[in-house]
Protein backbone atom coordinates (compact mmCIF):
# COMPACT_ATOMS: atom_id res chain seq x y z
CA UNK A 1 0.00 0.00 0.00
CA UNK A 2 1.11 3.59 -0.51
CA UNK A 3 2.27 5.98 1.95
CA UNK A 4 0.50 9.06 1.18
CA UNK A 5 2.90 12.03 1.83
CA UNK A 6 5.35 10.63 4.25
CA UNK A 7 6.73 8.79 7.08
CA UNK A 8 6.13 9.69 10.43
CA UNK A 9 8.80 12.31 11.28
CA UNK A 10 10.99 12.13 15.00
CA UNK A 11 12.22 15.09 16.56
CA UNK A 12 16.39 15.15 17.44
CA UNK A 13 15.19 12.96 20.45
CA UNK A 14 13.29 10.38 18.16
CA UNK A 15 9.72 11.20 19.50
CA UNK A 16 6.34 12.57 17.98
CA UNK A 17 4.00 14.03 20.11
CA UNK A 18 0.55 11.99 21.11
CA UNK A 19 -1.86 12.92 21.46
CA UNK A 20 -5.17 10.59 23.67
CA UNK A 21 -8.61 11.52 23.24
CA UNK A 22 -11.04 9.45 24.70
CA UNK A 23 -13.09 7.74 21.66
CA UNK A 24 -16.58 8.12 23.31
CA UNK A 25 -16.36 11.23 25.45
CA UNK A 26 -13.93 13.20 22.97
CA UNK A 27 -12.44 14.65 26.23
CA UNK A 28 -8.63 15.06 25.53
CA UNK A 29 -7.21 12.65 28.58
CA UNK A 30 -3.50 12.95 28.07
CA UNK A 31 -0.29 13.71 25.97
CA UNK A 32 2.77 12.08 25.67
CA UNK A 33 5.28 10.42 23.27
CA UNK A 34 6.24 7.94 21.02
CA UNK A 35 9.70 6.65 19.49
CA UNK A 36 8.99 4.02 16.70
CA UNK A 37 8.94 1.18 18.22
CA UNK A 38 6.37 2.21 20.62
CA UNK A 39 4.50 3.31 17.85
CA UNK A 40 4.55 -0.08 16.11
CA UNK A 41 3.72 -1.39 19.23
CA UNK A 42 0.44 0.68 19.69
CA UNK A 43 0.10 -0.29 16.23
CA UNK A 44 0.87 -4.13 16.50
CA UNK A 45 -1.39 -4.38 20.33
CA UNK A 46 -3.85 -2.40 20.42
CA UNK A 47 -3.13 -0.84 23.04
CA UNK A 48 -1.14 2.51 23.58
CA UNK A 49 2.52 2.30 24.23
CA UNK A 50 4.67 5.33 24.88
CA UNK A 51 8.71 6.42 25.37
CA UNK A 52 8.70 7.82 28.88
CA UNK A 53 11.53 10.22 28.59
CA UNK A 54 11.88 10.43 32.02
CA UNK A 55 12.26 6.49 31.95
CA UNK A 56 13.59 6.31 28.85
CA UNK A 57 12.19 3.27 28.55
CA UNK A 58 8.75 1.78 26.71
CA UNK A 59 5.79 2.05 28.30
CA UNK A 60 2.19 0.14 27.77
CA UNK A 61 -0.04 3.06 29.11
CA UNK A 62 -2.04 1.40 31.97
CA UNK A 63 0.06 -1.61 32.44
CA UNK A 64 0.81 -1.15 36.31
CA UNK A 65 -2.43 0.32 37.28
CA UNK A 66 -4.83 -1.87 34.89
CA UNK A 67 -6.13 1.26 32.80
CA UNK A 68 -5.29 0.15 29.88
CA UNK A 69 -5.92 3.07 26.67
CA UNK A 70 -7.77 0.41 24.03
CA UNK A 71 -6.73 2.09 20.45
CA UNK A 72 -10.12 2.63 18.53
CA UNK A 73 -8.42 5.43 15.95
CA UNK A 74 -5.06 6.73 14.94
CA UNK A 75 -4.41 9.66 13.21
CA UNK A 76 -1.41 11.51 12.27
CA UNK A 77 -0.73 15.63 11.18
CA UNK A 78 -0.20 17.49 8.62
CA UNK A 79 3.76 17.57 9.20
CA UNK A 80 3.56 14.13 10.40
CA UNK A 81 4.91 14.78 13.85
CA UNK A 82 2.25 14.65 16.09
CA UNK A 83 -0.05 12.26 16.24
CA UNK A 84 -3.78 11.54 17.89
CA UNK A 85 -4.69 8.59 19.38
CA UNK A 86 -8.99 7.86 19.93
CA UNK A 87 -9.13 5.36 22.72
CA UNK A 88 -11.27 3.94 25.41
CA UNK A 89 -9.56 4.15 28.42
CA UNK A 90 -10.90 1.45 30.86
CA UNK A 91 -10.25 3.77 34.15
CA UNK A 92 -8.80 7.11 35.08
CA UNK A 93 -6.00 7.93 32.69
CA UNK A 94 -3.83 9.90 35.06
CA UNK A 95 -1.77 8.34 37.96
CA UNK A 96 -3.41 11.23 40.20
CA UNK A 97 -7.01 9.28 39.60
CA UNK A 98 -8.12 12.28 37.43
CA UNK A 99 -10.07 11.13 34.13
CA UNK A 100 -7.61 13.37 32.31
CA UNK A 101 -4.48 14.86 33.11
CA UNK A 102 -5.73 18.07 31.94
CA UNK A 103 -7.32 18.99 35.13
CA UNK A 104 -6.26 22.11 36.19
CA UNK A 105 -6.90 25.94 34.40
CA UNK A 106 -3.84 27.21 33.97
CA UNK A 107 -3.46 30.78 35.03
CA UNK A 108 -1.05 33.80 35.11
CA UNK A 109 0.19 32.54 38.02
CA UNK A 110 1.75 29.55 36.23
CA UNK A 111 2.79 31.36 33.40
CA UNK A 112 4.92 33.74 35.54
CA UNK A 113 6.05 30.83 37.85
CA UNK A 114 7.62 29.02 34.80
CA UNK A 115 10.75 26.92 35.43
CA UNK A 116 13.03 25.63 33.13
CA UNK B 1 -3.53 34.23 44.23
CA UNK B 2 -1.66 31.20 45.14
CA UNK B 3 -0.44 28.70 42.54
CA UNK B 4 -1.31 25.14 42.45
CA UNK B 5 1.70 22.91 42.29
CA UNK B 6 4.52 24.75 40.47
CA UNK B 7 4.84 27.14 37.61
CA UNK B 8 4.97 25.60 33.83
CA UNK B 9 7.58 23.72 33.14
CA UNK B 10 9.51 23.76 29.99
CA UNK B 11 11.41 21.10 28.31
CA UNK B 12 15.37 21.93 26.88
CA UNK B 13 14.09 24.20 23.93
CA UNK B 14 11.86 26.56 26.51
CA UNK B 15 8.77 24.89 24.97
CA UNK B 16 5.80 23.27 26.08
CA UNK B 17 3.51 21.37 24.19
CA UNK B 18 -0.33 23.01 23.47
CA UNK B 19 -3.14 21.03 22.50
CA UNK B 20 -5.79 23.28 20.41
CA UNK B 21 -8.89 21.31 20.64
CA UNK B 22 -12.33 23.03 19.28
CA UNK B 23 -14.17 24.52 22.42
CA UNK B 24 -17.93 23.41 20.38
CA UNK B 25 -17.20 20.12 18.60
CA UNK B 26 -14.42 18.88 21.01
CA UNK B 27 -12.55 17.68 17.83
CA UNK B 28 -8.44 18.13 18.19
CA UNK B 29 -7.48 20.57 15.82
CA UNK B 30 -3.76 20.56 15.77
CA UNK B 31 -0.68 20.60 18.13
CA UNK B 32 1.66 23.05 18.52
CA UNK B 33 4.21 24.67 21.05
CA UNK B 34 4.33 27.64 23.36
CA UNK B 35 7.34 29.27 25.00
CA UNK B 36 6.93 31.43 28.14
CA UNK B 37 5.92 34.32 25.97
CA UNK B 38 3.79 32.84 23.97
CA UNK B 39 1.50 31.39 27.06
CA UNK B 40 1.54 35.11 28.26
CA UNK B 41 0.30 36.34 25.31
CA UNK B 42 -2.73 33.66 25.02
CA UNK B 43 -3.50 34.33 28.20
CA UNK B 44 -3.53 38.20 27.61
CA UNK B 45 -5.51 38.69 24.12
CA UNK B 46 -7.57 35.79 24.01
CA UNK B 47 -6.13 34.42 20.98
CA UNK B 48 -3.54 31.31 20.76
CA UNK B 49 -0.13 32.54 20.25
CA UNK B 50 2.56 29.53 19.29
CA UNK B 51 6.72 29.92 19.18
CA UNK B 52 7.03 27.94 15.76
CA UNK B 53 10.19 25.62 15.68
CA UNK B 54 10.90 26.29 12.67
CA UNK B 55 10.55 30.29 12.05
CA UNK B 56 11.82 30.59 15.47
CA UNK B 57 9.39 33.31 16.11
CA UNK B 58 5.78 33.92 18.28
CA UNK B 59 3.23 33.11 16.03
CA UNK B 60 -0.48 34.28 16.67
CA UNK B 61 -2.46 31.44 14.64
CA UNK B 62 -4.44 32.55 11.88
CA UNK B 63 -3.28 36.49 12.15
CA UNK B 64 -2.57 35.49 8.61
CA UNK B 65 -5.06 33.75 7.20
CA UNK B 66 -8.01 35.60 9.09
CA UNK B 67 -8.37 31.57 11.06
CA UNK B 68 -7.88 32.68 14.53
CA UNK B 69 -8.46 30.60 17.55
CA UNK B 70 -10.33 32.16 20.08
CA UNK B 71 -9.75 31.06 23.87
CA UNK B 72 -12.43 29.59 25.44
CA UNK B 73 -10.57 27.77 28.24
CA UNK B 74 -7.20 26.90 28.80
CA UNK B 75 -6.00 23.40 30.66
CA UNK B 76 -2.93 22.67 32.49
CA UNK B 77 -1.49 18.87 32.48
CA UNK B 78 -0.37 17.19 36.20
CA UNK B 79 2.99 17.13 34.66
CA UNK B 80 3.22 21.48 34.03
CA UNK B 81 4.31 20.21 30.66
CA UNK B 82 1.69 20.33 28.53
CA UNK B 83 -1.38 22.31 28.36
CA UNK B 84 -4.64 22.18 26.52
CA UNK B 85 -6.65 25.38 24.64
CA UNK B 86 -9.66 24.93 23.97
CA UNK B 87 -10.90 27.63 21.56
CA UNK B 88 -13.04 28.61 18.52
CA UNK B 89 -12.02 28.27 15.47
CA UNK B 90 -12.97 31.22 12.68
CA UNK B 91 -12.42 28.63 10.05
CA UNK B 92 -10.01 25.83 8.96
CA UNK B 93 -7.09 25.77 11.74
CA UNK B 94 -4.83 23.30 9.41
CA UNK B 95 -3.14 25.17 6.57
CA UNK B 96 -4.23 22.67 4.08
CA UNK B 97 -7.92 24.30 4.29
CA UNK B 98 -8.68 21.08 6.66
CA UNK B 99 -10.96 21.63 9.58
CA UNK B 100 -7.92 19.98 11.59
CA UNK B 101 -4.59 19.11 11.22
CA UNK B 102 -5.26 15.69 11.99
CA UNK B 103 -6.96 14.22 8.67
CA UNK B 104 -4.58 11.38 7.32
CA UNK B 105 -5.20 7.93 9.32
CA UNK B 106 -1.79 6.62 10.39
CA UNK B 107 -0.54 3.43 9.28
CA UNK B 108 1.72 0.54 9.64
CA UNK B 109 3.59 2.39 6.06
CA UNK B 110 4.09 5.61 7.73
CA UNK B 111 5.73 4.17 11.10
CA UNK B 112 8.09 1.82 8.63
CA UNK B 113 8.90 4.54 6.77
CA UNK B 114 9.81 6.84 9.95
CA UNK B 115 12.13 9.67 9.50
CA UNK B 116 14.50 11.26 12.06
Amino acid sequence: MAVKGKGLKLDDKGLVAAIVQDANTNQVLMLGYMNKESAELTLKTGTVWFYSRSRQELWNKGATSGNMLKVKELWLDCDNDAVLVKAEPAGPTCHTGEVSCFFEPLTAEHVAATEG
